[in-house]
């Protein structure tokens, strides 16, 4: 398929060498300020160079990429609240030329969701976004096969760097900011971590699973969310919970058309209590009791692969 | 949607109620000697009742029902291998007939999967069959949706009831027929469970995803399955493994074209250390490591969602 790619930071970048490898042309690639394109493929090795040594990845117009040639558009800027921009004009331009859009940014369907399906309606081309709720965990597919009328709630440790935290707290008797700089210092964890321990990341995930569940016109966006993040607090919480065998995690919950993202107890010897870098979502069905899905978190590669799998499912599904 | 159910036992009985409660009609109902057909919808609590005082589900004959009036045939029969009969008939008249089948039970795609897909070819009718492989766990459209050559290996304890025996012979210290007869005293095993204890369950699972993950042409079944079950392991042994931080499951794996069902040593704090009646798979992707899936086991109403979530699919995907 012929992919044009927005963002230009080690999601971009993951998925472009993964999309070749599996048979795929990225025909167009943009950084927030510039953009190359080519029909027969874009040096992709060449471009992320001219990057690093130059600060632009080509000579174009961002506009050039967005309204250049290709079947299916990634979108992997940065997360922007609020208006979702540009993302989401981006989203809206590749809808309007009849072409897919395969989403990694959360940000429109967090806080825009009619309005992108409002555009999808109205388009040939269909909007995937598997890999912005939960990555390589199988939710969107999971809830469209039960059927989202079966779901009576969704809740899980959807972020990575939360998990990675809290668990190194736990596990070592440290003080958050001992761990999210010792993270910093061996890689674990890269750029900004901000949206992530203040719970904005997992309120975006939950806003878009609240609007997949939610009534047609009964939409949510990040306003609708009640967020309390992990930044205050202190190893001694963790160390008391421990004593009872239990333990913290920032846990986002969906449910009767509520949402909210907040640090609570969880037993340390069931699902939600996931280590390192791993994520974990428990549906709950009507008949069947709890479904957990869990995964690889957010490393790059994991997030490509999960927009790998979303391409091939609109493969798939023509 | 109209529905032919074949099998009368206690997942045909779950999934006709939970049917009927989602908008379905049940128009075709068989055991294993009659049948009651009724282009309105076959009465289903007359029909057990029936069946509990009498004996026989109806006065028609099987083959009325599955050359019934129905869109969809839900095969819920008993397992039988090899010739995978008279499941692999009733898949074979259902689909000659242009319907489409949604099956329960695993013999047919185990045993005969060739035959099957090349039957489905044939036909305007699909073979559903995501409840054979997990139940509620959404390992097909997970498969299908990665892409089935990104998957580099399959595992998981599969099977509840073992689930079940193992972590009871870990926690309270008791033998395998003691913890068996207890389980079936207070119902939480109901019916034969030697295929479960034998690993054979297990292993048609795993034929099953072998088959699904497998080059066209290429085709397994229980056969090509190394079977070994949990019925010889003494209580003794998960003490000594607990001693060091492990129990045992029963695991299948698919790695290689190679399948293999065996009670192994797993980490006891680890994802594939599922207790009671729970199940678990980990999909091993090329690029995102593990994706782990768990669902609520073999419950009839697990079974019984499971298996609406594949009509579902068929609505939605028509």
């Amino acid at each position: 398929m012929q992919l044009g790619i927005l963002g230009a930071g080690a999601v971009s970048r993951a998925v472009a060498s993964l999309a070749i490898e599996n048979g795929h042309t990225v025909t167009a690639l943009a950084d927030s300020k510039s953009a190359v394109v080519n029909s027969n493929g874009v040096d992709i090795e060449s471009a992320f160079k001219r990057k690093e040594l130059e600060g632009t990845i080509g000579d174009l117009e961002v506009d050039e990429a967005v309204e250049g040639s290709y079947e299916a558009l990634i979108e992997v800027t940065p997360t922007t609240i609020n208006s979702a921009e540009p993302a989401f004009s981006h989203v809206k331009t590749a809808l309007e030329r009849n072409r897919h859009v395969v989403l990694g940014n959360k940000a429109p369907l967090a806080e825009r969701y009619g309005d992108v399906r409002a555009l999808e309606q109205e388009s040939k081309g269909t909007v995937k976004f598997g890999a912005t709720i939960g990555g390589t965990m199988p939710m969107l597919s999971t809830i469209r096969d039960f059927g989202s009328d079966q779901i009576t709630g969704i809740r899980g440790a959807f972020d990575s760097r939360s998990n990675f935290i809290l668990s190194r707290m736990a596990a070592e008797g440290l003080d958050y900011e001992h761990v999210l700089a010792e993270a910093e210092e061996i890689g674990v964890i890269e750029g900004e971590s901000s949206f992530d321990v203040e719970g904005i990341e997992t309120a975006l995930t939950c806003s878009i699973l609240a609007n997949v569940l939610a009534e047609p016109g009964n939409e949510f966006s990040l306003e609708d969310v009640t967020v309390k993040g992990i930044d205050q607090i202190p190893s001694s919480t963790l160390k008391l919970a421990r004593e009872d065998g239990q333990t913290v995690r920032l846990i986002g919950e969906i449910r009767n058309d509520q949402i909210r993202v907040e640090p609570r107890l969880v037993s340390e010897d069931k699902a939600l209590a996931v280590t390192n870098l791993r994520t974990v979502a428990q549906l709950e069905t009507k008949h069947a009791d709890l479904t957990t899905l869990s995964g690889n978190g957010s490393s790059k590669d994991a997030i490509a692969t999960a927009l790998l799998r979303d391409i091939h499912q609109l493969e798939y599904s023509q």
